[in-house]
C-alpha cells in the first residue's frame, strides 16, 4: 500500500467554460486511488491557501460534481494575486500543517510559476510535495501547448457572436467594431474568422496584438471594405498597440485610463475601446452607421457554450495531472501535443517551460498585411470548435426584374 | 378557383433570432396555396419596396429556406426608414406595378404603422390589397400581444449570460454592471433575473426604463448588497432616465453623446453607460473591481441561441398571417394571447391598435422599490424561455477545519 495521500486543488486567473472540467477530472480521477484520504479546495486560489480557507472536496457527490464540471467560471472561486517568495513559503507551511501531499493548480502562466516556486521550496525544504500544474486560458498563450483547454469554448463563442454581428450588419449596413480579450496572444480574436461562410462573410479585417497596429492604415483598410461591400465588420483584440508597445486604448483615450498595479491599462470591463475606434471612423471616413461591441465577460463565462473537444480535454488534463503525480511521482505541467488531425498527447513538461512565458501566434498564422488570419490557422483552430456548430444560412433567391413605377 | 394572389413580404426594424422563422413561416404557408402565383421579398424592408429591389423567393428550395428559418438576423435585409404618406404611396405604386395582391410586413410597432397607413391608401386608391402585419421586436413593446416573437431568444441570451457573468462575478468578486438593450421597455433587462439559482445568485440589482433612476440611490442599493456579499451583478436597461426623462446616458456624460435623426441619444453600440454607471461606483464607492459589460448586438443576433418556444411562435405568427390574408382575406397584426400555463392562440387584432405605440411592463410585474421584479413577472417569463435551458451548479462542500500554520 503506497503512502497515505491528501490533494489541495485551487484554481487561478480568468475563469473559463471549462475549467471546472478540470477541477472535477482530478477530484474523481484521485477517488480511484485507495492512498488517497482527502481531497480538498481551496477557495479564491492561492489566497485560500494562505488563509487555510478550504473546502472538503471529498464531502462532494459525484452526481453534483458533475453538474458543477458543466457549469462554467471557477466553482472554487478564483484571484489574481500573483505570489512572490514569501506568499509561496506561506502557502507551504499551509500545505505542511496539512499533510497535503500533492498540489494541482489549475491557471495560466502565472499559475504555473507560482506551482515552480512552491516545488522548489518544497524540495529545499526536504518536505515530500509534489506539484502539478493543470493547464487553463482563454488567451491560449501558454508555451509547449499545442492549445489550451479554455480557449476552444471561447473561440466558439467569438465564432458564434461574430456570425451573428455579420449577419446583423448585413440586415443593417455600417461598420461593426468588436473587441475581443487577449491582451498579448491574438488566437481568441483570430478565432473570428471562423464566422465566415460566404464570399462576403465578416470579419473582413482582424486586427492582433502580434502586429503593430497603425491607426491610419486601419482607417483606409476599413474604408476600402466599406467602399467595395457598402459594410464592414471589424475584429480588434483589446491588446493592439503602437509601434512602442503603448496600446491603443490609451493612446486614443483624451482623458485618463485606469492601469492596475502593475502599470497596465485595465482593458476588460469597459467598451472605451471600441468607442474610440468607432469616433475615429465617424470623424475621419465620414461614415455614419457605426457601431461598436465589446464583448467582455461574456467571451469567457456565457452559461452554455462550450466546444465538447475543450470540455473533454479540460477533463483529461485533470485526470492525467493526477496520473502524473501519483502514478509517476513527478512535478511539473500538462501540456496538450497534437499529434494528428485530430488528435492528441498530453505530455509533462517542466514547470521552467511555460511559468511567466507567454506564446504567441505564430507568423505562419497571421497574412502578410497583417490584418487577417491564414489558412493554415483555420486548419489549427477548426478541430478545436466542437462538434454541433451553428451554421447559418443566407438567401440566394434571384433579383425580380425591375418594371418601373 | 380564387384570384391569382401576388405575395410580398418584406422585414423592418432590428433583427432578432428567429424573424427568419416568420419570413419562412410565411412563404411555406403561402406555397400551400394555389392560387399563389409569386411570392417576392424586398431587400431592406420599405426601402427596397420603394427602390424595386425585390427577390424572388418562390424560387428558393424549401430545404434552404429550413436553413434560413434557423438563422438569426432578418434574411431579406432591413431598415430604419419609417415611411411618412408619401413614402407610403410611393410603395403602393411599386406594389401596383408588380400586380402585388398581399403584403406582409415582419416588424415593431413602426412597421405595423406603416402597413396601416399602405392599408389605408390603398382602399382610398380602390386597390385591392391585403396588407398584414407580423409582429417581431427583442423590446417586447407591442400592444395587444401577451409577448412578441423574438423576445424569449433574446431573453435566453441574457439569461445565459447573466448566468454566467454571476458565476464569474463569484470567482473574482468585485461589482459587475452590464447594459441591456430596451429603449422604453424593460422586458429584456428583466430577463435576467431568470438567471438566478441560488439564493446569493445575481442579478443582485435590476434597473428598468419603467422607473425613475435615481444614481443616489443606485449606489445606496450597490453599497448595500457589496456589504452583504462582498460582491454585486446589477442588470441597467439602456433606456433608464432621470425624473425628467432625460437619458442616464447623456446625463453622466461629460463630452458630447451622439443623438439619431428624432434627437433620441445612441444607446446601442456604445459601451458609454457601462462606463459611466462604473466611473460613478469607483468614484463615490471607493470599490476598486468595478466592470461593466455592454451586451450590444449580441444579445438580438448572437448565433446559436433561440427558445425553441420562440421559434416554434415566430413561425406560427408568419403561418396565421398568411391564413388571416388568404382565408379570411382580412387587414390587421397578428398578435400572440396567452391562454393557459402555457398555451397561446393566435388572433388578428386591427393595425389601430399596435401601430406607433409603445407597451410597457405592468406594475405588478416591478418590485416597490424599483430595483428588482417581482415572481409574477418570472411566472409570466419561465415558459417563453425554451426547453434545455443550460444549468449551472456550485459546490456545497464543507468546509475544513483550520489548523493554523
Amino acid at each position: 500500500m503506497p503512502a497515505p495521500a491528501r490533494i489541495l486543488v485551487a484554481q487561478g486567473g480568468g475563469p473559463t467554460a471549462v475549467i471546472n472540467q478540470s477541477l472535477v477530472g482530478i477530484v474523481l480521477e484521485a477517488r480511484r486511488y485507495g492512498q488517497v484520504e482527502r481531497i480538498y479546495g481551496a477557495r479564491h486560489g492561492v489566497r485560500g491557501v494562505i488563509n487555510e480557507d478550504l473546502l472538503d472536496l471529498t464531502q462532494e457527490t459525484t452526481e453534483h460534481l458533475e453538474r458543477v464540471a458543466a457549469t462554467p467560471a471557477s466553482a472554487l472561486g478564483s484571484t489574481r494575486d500573483k505570489p512572490d517568495l514569501e506568499y509561496c513559503r506561506k502557502m507551504l507551511a499551509v500545505l505542511r500543517a496539512h499533510a497535503i501531499t500533492h498540489f494541482f493548480y489549475i491557471g495560466g502562466n502565472d499559475s504555473s510559476d507560482t506551482v515552480r516556486i512552491v516545488a522548489d521550496e518544497a524540495a529545499k525544504a526536504g518536505y515530500p510535495l509534489r506539484a502539478i500544474h493543470v493547464p487553463k486560458t482563454i488567451d491560449n498563450d501558454l508555451m509547449g501547448n499545442d492549445h489550451v483547454p479554455g480557449f476552444a469554448s471561447a473561440a466558439r463563442f467569438v465564432m458564434q457572436a461574430f456570425a451573428g454581428a455579420n449577419l446583423d450588419n448585413a440586415a443593417l449596413p455600417g461598420v461593426y467594431v468588436a473587441v475581443v480579450m487577449g491582451r498579448h496572444a491574438g488566437f481568441l480574436t483570430a478565432a473570428s474568422a471562423a464566422a465566415r461562410v460566404g464570399p462576403d462573410d465578416g470579419p473582413h479585417l482582424i486586427y492582433l496584438p502580434e502586429r503593430t497596429f497603425e491607426i491610419e492604415r486601419f482607417l483606409a483598410d476599413v474604408k476600402a471594405v466599406h467602399a467595395r461591400l457598402g459594410r464592414c465588420v471589424v475584429a480588434v483584440s483589446e491588446g493592439i498597440h503602437d509601434a512602442s508597445g503603448e496600446a491603443i486604448a490609451s493612446k486614443l483615450a483624451k482623458g485618463g485610463v485606469e492601469r492596475d498595479a502593475h502599470g497596465n491599462v485595465q482593458l476588460s470591463g469597459t467598451g472605451a475601446l471600441a468607442d474610440l475606434l468607432c469616433d475615429e471612423i465617424k470623424d475621419k471616413l465620414g461614415i455614419k452607421r457605426v457601431r461598436g461591441d465589446t464583448f467582455g465577460y461574456l467571451q469567457r463565462s456565457f452559461l452554455g457554450c462550450v466546444s465538447d473537444v475543450d470540455a473533454r480535454e479540460a477533463r483529461e488534463v485533470g485526470q492525467r495531472a493526477v496520473q502524473f503525480a501519483l502514478l509517476r511521482d513527478a512535478n511539473g505541467s500538462v501540456a496538450i501535443r497534437r499529434t494528428g488531425d485530430y488528435a492528441v498527447d498530453l505530455v509533462l513538461q517542466p514547470l521552467e517551460a511555460v511559468a511567466a512565458k507567454t506564446r504567441v501566434m505564430d507568423d505562419a498564422f497571421i497574412n502578410a498585411a497583417g490584418n487577417d488570419v491564414t489558412p493554415a490557422f483555420m486548419d489549427y483552430l477548426r478541430p478545436l470548435l466542437g462538434s454541433g456548430l451553428p451554421q447559418a444560412a443566407r438567401l440566394r433567391a434571384v433579383s425580380v426584374p425591375k418594371v418601373g413605377t
